[in-house]
């Protein structure tokens, strides 16, 4: 175990370079990177790749059919090697009005950094070399060695790492874990989550269509397509909230006991919808337990949500029509252990067995879920990263939301184990005023530090 | 009863003049009247009323809060007076690409005008300034007198004519019958229709809200709006086809035996959606008759129809949120002796009882139904019209659709009678290339002739 005295003078000295630590931040936070327009792409590669030359390792800009991959290393006292996935670019800035400060200018405003990718991932990713710095700088090496694959679309679906991961998969087989020191609380105070996994993420289209609009008058002897495909919704999600699309939950795992027992201690993601979307009520709450509502949130697959619905006139007052076509656009959750592509069959199933068959799936895409052991070395790191700077975190069975991850940690012969999480918090991402807190900032780079300590011991400890 | 001689010796001059009739049917489809963007309206509220004084009548334009109206009449031998309402407004050319000829060009292709208006309804109008003129040229003075109110924003909901007639409802007492000689073969070789009323239509937005779209990560703990509308929507109409508002068909008027036997003989109605939509199998046509449809059409409301769905993501690809609102355009057509201020209250009833209270009721028209006796003079002296020509007419209890004659036949104290039909064919109103056959033009013009000849006769008969 790293001696404690080593760790606080790390941290006195990250205490002692604060401003400058900041200013970095700051400074490669005014380098745009908007993954779907390209603005900036390439020469914050460079920049990314750069950093890591000057921490003493090395890196290359890999060229790909879209936006380039950083690939770098750097080299630690252990031959224990950590995979770090990271990202370097961000969403657009609109709506560029409602921002209080440029959204490039990452000025600081009351107790936080302001700047499109503070949070997402940016602010982060920068703070991490900080961390890393402040380690050679004051110990020489770093504890273990640390690997680098940073993409430039992951805000528009990873789709070169995808292809760069799958056609190098050997390149990956030596590792042990996934670095996943996330700045991650989601509030100010919140307990930090440790989360190790991803759900998955079916996406597709609903379509039900006529040869064209006709006029309404004929409503009473014309099959109307958005009723038919309000029906067939219907027949998949009813109003009791019941799925009953046969074979949906089929493949789900159930949780253990333990984690069961677990899940209490997970009720804040329930306080995440009031303070995302001011959503005061959540869905059936009335009926259901928190206990019930969490274990959907983590261990169901989410219940077919309909993310847009668009038909016909959609214009201001009536236009008397029955529409030529009608469209739903649906996402669904799916977890371990679900097969996106056999979820889709049994939808096309039921379709067909309603009288739906008519109707097209289109537009499909399928991510895979991700699930990691929540006892693994880089979760155990990652914990006692955040007891030693005094908050007791969750310990979370999967992320509610879709990572590429799966990538290293699904797709055979990888099985690399994950996690994702930490100290540190920021917020408004995708949003105007996207920031990261200047404390957030402290207790990432701080735990950080920790943490690949942490990870260090454990690993070798292994050996 | 006016001589067969004196009828064809205006038809011969009908024959005669055909040239110069169409060239004049052209001139006034020249002249461009767009209700919705003002295109043209002022000045052709001037021409129309020029019209109306070429033939020696009077006619003055009338200021309102939007498009004018028309108002004009012409003194005939007697003293019994039809009103005839009519539209100098037309929609607007888009896509003008995919017009074959110009369309304010009014040029000649085979055997037809093409012009926006040239069927709805600029074209039949000055057709029947035509008819008039030829009467008038060759007999010195029309069969009967003739008022005309026509206004330039039917295409735009009729606000001016709604206001203008309730305001001005004791004008409109001095009538016996609506002139509903309008060209409206749906093909050039149908029966000619002669409807004897319009169904009313309600329409509204029902509206589902959150506070603001969230991350759809959380879709399996909140509300989604755009499923509350789908739950909703279904328990209106499920997808038996069955409209489960409780009251919804209540004040419906079942048909009379005579009606109800009369029904076989409006089977061409049932092809008018592959006519006009290329529509090949009707809705429930395996399991219903075409006398249920039929009857389904004529004398029932049609079943809720959804002209439009509108909610969250609806460009490319994915985004992974539940939406903050989905709203559902819906219009129902009414049938006598529905009210639709009543069937709304049932609509907001049904909602609150089955747990969608909270869903929103907007934007609000109802426009009601009307309806008129199958044996009026006016039906009389048209379907004589038709016969006089070897067409046998259909004798139709209502239109499917809606129009604003309403204001005149239920309105009380006003309760005029009214039909609405005749012969010659036009077609793709409101879309490109809208055309009316030259052969339709003569049909129309021989036919009005008749036709006030025989209203005349059976309106001093009931002396």
């Amino acid at each position: 175990m790293a001696a404690a005295d080593a760790l606080a003078k790390v941290h006195a000295r990250i205490d002692e370079e604060f401003d400058r630590h900041v200013e970095r931040i700051q400074e490669y936070l005014r380098q745009p990177s908007v993954a779907i327009t390209g603005e900036g792409i390439p020469e914050t590669a460079e920049l990314t790749a750069s950093l890591i030359k000057d921490l003493g390792g090395w890196a290359r800009v890999v060229k790909t059919r879209s936006h380039p991959l950083v690939l770098g290393g750097l080299k630690g006292a252990s031959d224990h090697k950590l995979l770090r996935y990271d990202m370097y670019d961000v969403q657009p800035v609109d709506p560029v009005d409602e921002w209080v400060v440029p959204p490039w200018s990452a000025e600081i405003r009351g107790d936080r950094i302001i700047a499109r990718g503070a949070q997402n991932n940016k602010g982060p990713l920068r703070a991490y070399f900080n961390a890393l710095e402040t380690i050679l700088d004051v110990e020489g090496e770093l504890p273990c060695s640390i690997d680098f694959i940073i993409e430039g679309e992951e805000e528009i679906g990873s789709h070169a790492l995808t292809a760069y991961v799958n056609e190098h998969r050997e390149d990956f087989l030596g590792y042990e874990q996934m670095d996943g020191w996330f700045a991650y609380q989601p509030t100010p105070t919140s307990p930090p989550p440790i989360e190790c996994g991803f759900k998955g993420c079916v996406f597709f289209e609903l379509v039900a269509k006529a040869p064209m609009d006709l006029h309404s008058m004929m409503a009473a002897v014309v099959d109307n397509p958005a009723w038919r495909l309000v029906w067939a919704l219907d027949s998949m999600r009813d109003a009791s909230d019941r799925v009953a699309v046969e074979g949906f939950y089929d493949d789900v795992v159930p949780p253990t006991e333990e984690e069961r027992a677990n899940l209490p201690k997970l009720a804040s993601y329930l306080d995440l919808p009031r303070q995302w979307g001011n959503i005061e009520r959540l869905r059936g709450e009335a009926r259901r337990s928190p206990e019930e509502m969490l274990e959907e949130l983590f261990f169901r697959p989410s219940p077919i949500n309909v993310q847009g619905l668009t038909s016909g006139w959609q214009g201001n007052g009536c236009k008397t029509i029955t529409p030529g076509e009608a469209v739903a656009k649906i996402d669904i959750r799916t977890v371990a252990r679900q097969d996106g592509r056999k979820l889709l069959e049994a939808i096309r199933r039921h379709l067909e067995v309603r009288g739906f068959g008519d109707l097209e799936i289109r537009a499909v895409d399928v991510t895979p879920w991700s699930r990691s052991p929540m006892d693994s070395t880089g979760v155990r790191a990652a914990a006692q990263a955040c007891r030693d700077l005094g908050w007791e975190p969750m310990i979370v069975p999967t992320d509610p939301g879709t990572g590429p991850s799966y990538l290293f940690t699904n797709n055979p012969p990888l099985h690399l184990s994950e996690f994702f999480g930490g100290l540190g918090h920021g917020g408004s991402i995708h949003a105007p005023n996207e920031y990261f807190l200047l404390e957030g900032v402290r207790l990432f780079e701080k735990g950080a530090v920790n943490y690949l300590h942490h990870w260090a011991d454990l690993a070798s400890q292994s050996d």
